[in-house]
């Protein structure tokens, strides 16, 4: 059995981790912390968890993380990256769902994330988390950067085409759509019901800290820095990210054989039918992705729509995806989850 | 592995059942029926399925679902009634999801359901699907009427003031709010996006359909006819019920030890402890039953609180567990399921 | 023209009051108070008001609230106590919103809010602003004490069964859904939407603090205390309550004639026909209260179905409305508003 | 007074334009036609219109539409055309809501909408009635042709970029997001609320109707045929269209002073300061459309946000807006409502 820690399990990625290591075969959960509500039953802060899961919340300093196997940081950015270190030389494999080892460039990454990064050597051994591109690097991997929602949305969405050299990568556009779960479980007015529901609206317009980290992902698969806009959005739904992707073709090509060939082996993966729409409902509580490809028109723009569920594929099941990978077991373990629908 | 055949797999309770099904590891699905839709792949009209059920619906005809073990009916009302007796005598075990076999009264049923009863004599047979009530009668029955989803949040609610006595038995009154999915998915204006969010309203106040059920149900536990009031209420959720019922109590009694007695042993009926509010959203996709218990004011009113998601312990999961018991089966084989929160 | 002052402005029920305020054609808005926001333009907190107010907010002590005609106070509880009487004194009449003036039994009040009452002998004073029951004296009054919204609904709903002493008082039941305005515009992690959204639970089963309101109304108007169960749930909706209510029926009568024959004459109370049921949607962004009365199965359980805006007819609306009272105008100035459908 | 008649009021154009209508001063709603629902009042069917519409719906055959000054088309595509030139003959203006007459190029019009065009001669002779492209034709017009809503949306985004010529229209992107009630009142199971609830999807993006109108109008104003990939979505809100906008810039140019002159004296479009992000909830059951405008990272893309209320400046306060242009009235009349937030 793999003991695993987690440290921050109060947010919606903390629970997520909860809901999928409960019923994970090779799981034995030690410990989850919570500076806040250390003492309370974790299954008192979410009733659904009743029944699954026994434990409390316990103060980061009796939690014993040294003893684990692996530990998860479901917390905010600048956690992880000061406790690694102790982890990592204490044998302990590390998951960061936060930013902190996410971007190689560390002045890039302090200057979006507004603080000083706390072990930059870290940040350079750090293996970024996206399977479908570093299953081999996983394996290996002491300290996995495990890649934020909207990267892995856009990302999966344009690889097959900028692998292959297809699109214009000095232009290219992803139109981002996320659930309200996406800004976390954080007393702020902007994401009460009555201002969310019933609205849709753009943030982050000038500059989300995202972008970073998908031109990131992006120039590594063009091999070249791309220009890229990106504009996220607020829908009023709880979970899921629907990522649009324009680029424009530069030659001919079956855009539908092209992604199909790229996902054939990946399990989480699903290039869905030509024609199709995907709904993000249709990966609700499981760590699928599905897209799709269109090239409207028969014009020179290639749309991809690309759905996750941003907690499970965006968060805390792509984590433990990696954690299947990094402990050499069937990497869909504890994943193989019919989504919920309706 | 018992081989299993659902007729009328269009509708929420049908991929309900796939989903709970295809993880079913005792499970084997021969056959999906559907008129409209045969030959379609299951899983292109519920992308949810994709990579989990290859199946594509078949016409009933083609079905030879007298060669499977047990067979659901996730159809409208009146449609097992007419197939049941063939199925029975080929040996097939028969769980009814619709209200067909409901009823004892049958010319109760009729004048509720508006439509002559095709076999009364197996309406004498069935059992009705309650496993809290009736499970050693499940464990023996061939054929099974899985109880509607109402009935099944406002019995379980009101069971244990009945079973105890404790109650004026003759203004009982339960308030119910259902999610939008106990409507089903059939075309109709009223449960449109547009019409249905953002509102609340009641239902069939004059009359439900559900009323006989739940009144036959006490009934049989009060040992006594009951008056009963009922209330339901569409609520603009997907899934979930929430019945509140009110008692006047004939005697001063400790509520709450009660109920965490009476249910002790339930694997799917969670008594939360005092004071608490069982949120539907805490049982969403699982099925459990969550209940809690208040005397507000020390005054002489009883109010239970009771949700459950209606697809699941009020249709498809219960369905299963049915069959679990039917089979020998371990109750929960399954449905070990962590309801999705957020 | 009538000068308006408004304390509180940045929650639901001060952006309501200058939305329905700015259209007012006898209304000159002169000052909106916000001790946090003062010096920013309102339209920038809410731009709905872009173009149709241009004030900004101003700190309390700088407002000028004594050259005023008439003060709306939009704040939390606690706050209109300590000010009503300058005011008064500067012969400016006042609207509270809040609780501070709405029960006359100041030790209840005390003991229900958690704070010493200022000025125990303006409760005395102060006339509770319920048109339809109370409008000669608001036409006389110098302070107002604005309604609760489940109150504004509970008792519409019940007051003609108690006037004419018709229901057994000792077990009133109302169960009532409000949606997510109703908690305010607050951050806190409960009504974060998704927390609250696709999600129903009820909450202060144990006592909620409009029960003592209500309780307070009802007695009034049956001349006798009463027993009242009030069971308020949370429903995922932004605007809205639905009231649904029982009562134990002691004669025979024409529930339905006796309804209509109530509020004949009242402007924004809407008895619909026999049979109907009313939808929170169809007074949405309105100040009518639609009622519907049912006798379900013929039986001696009266349920009446009262639904308002929680924040028109629940609070602003009600508020110019007995602001037009006071003053002489037309009780419907400013609030012949078609709901927003769909 | 201007007599007014409505073809097919049962759908939300149509409720939309009574809620309108109905507090119009210079209006006198004299008849609302639906085959189906003749003999019923208007506001059995839309009870937020109880106690402001009294009429009942009646059979086109007594409408006596030729006796009114103006008649809207709220009908679906295909309907206007064929009732158009009757009333034009008998001096009756028409505005058709529907598509009949928005598209110049006949066999365009025919090949994205599926049918042989009526009367191709009042197709040249109509006016496309977005006023802030044509508010002079409009003032004389007999029959106006009122823009879809993603057009409108789109069109007031773009129309400052492409007037002065500044993005290579070329490669034009609109990435829209529609509430659900874009799609009409009609029973369909994919707008059902437990199907587009809680869930994100694209549609159309082979090819959508709005297309051609889009690029027509845009065409107009580039003075050339444009590029233009157009992407639909459907959100979980009733009402709003959040357009957001992509266009390459060939120069550098201070885009928020020149959206800002663009609409200086339009009464009904917001450009909102620079670095907001509009929300549809801003623009909620009014007639206006907020703008924002940026060039991300200042590079060569801007990015155009636009909202509208897809059932007021989408359609129905459009139409109302062109009325009041074709009848010399201040073109605000009956359209300054304040958006109902939240």
């Amino acid at each position: 059995m793999i003991k695993v820690g987690i440290v921050g399990g109060t947010g919606y990625t903390g629970v997520e981790l909860l809901r999928l290591l409960a019923l994970h075969p090779q799981v034995e959960l030690r410990s989850i912390t919570s500076r806040a509500d250390a003492g309370e039953p974790v299954s008192q802060m979410f009733p659904s968890l009743r029944g699954h899961v026994d434990l409390c919340f316990v103060h980061p300093d009796e939690a014993l993380l040294d003893q684990c196997d692996v530990v998860f940081f479901a917390t905010p950015n600048g956690i992880a990256m000061h406790q690694a270190r102790g982890l990592l030389d204490a044998g302990v494999k590390v998951i960061d769902l936060a930013a902190d080892f996410r971007i190689q460039d560390v002045a890039e990454w302090e200057k979006w994330y507004g603080m000083s990064h706390a072990c930059p050597d870290l940040v350079a051994e750090a293996v970024y988390g996206l399977p479908e591109v570093n299953r081999e690097q996983i394996r290996q991997a002491r300290l996995v950067a495990n890649p934020g929602c909207y990267p892995t949305a856009v990302q999966l969405g344009f690889i097959p085409l900028l692998e292959e050299g297809l699109v214009d990568i000095s232009g290219l556009i992803a139109d981002a759509k996320s659930g309200v779960s996406g800004a976390g479980r954080k007393a702020e007015v902007g994401i009460l019901f009555a201002e969310s529901s019933d609205n849709f609206k753009a943030y982050g317009v000038a500059g989300h800290r995202h972008l970073p980290e998908i031109r990131q992902g992006l120039a590594r698969v063009a091999q070249h820095e791309v220009g890229l806009t990106f504009v996220p959005h607020l829908t009023p739904m709880i979970r899921g990210i629907h990522a649009t992707l324009y680029g424009r073709l530069k030659r001919d090509v079956d855009l539908q054989a092209l992604f199909e060939q790229r996902y054939a082996n990946e399990p989480f993966v699903d290039v869905m039918p030509a024609g199709s729409q995907p709904e993000t409902r249709s990966v609700r509580g499981s760590n699928r992705c599905r897209i799709a490809v269109y090239r409207p028109q028969q014009g020179d723009t290639a749309v991809v729509l690309s759905v996750i569920d941003n907690l499970v594929k965006g968060a805390a099941g792509q984590a433990v995806q990696n954690m299947n990978i990094m402990f050499g077991l069937p990497e869909s373990t504890a994943l193989s989850i019919v989504p919920l629908l309706p």
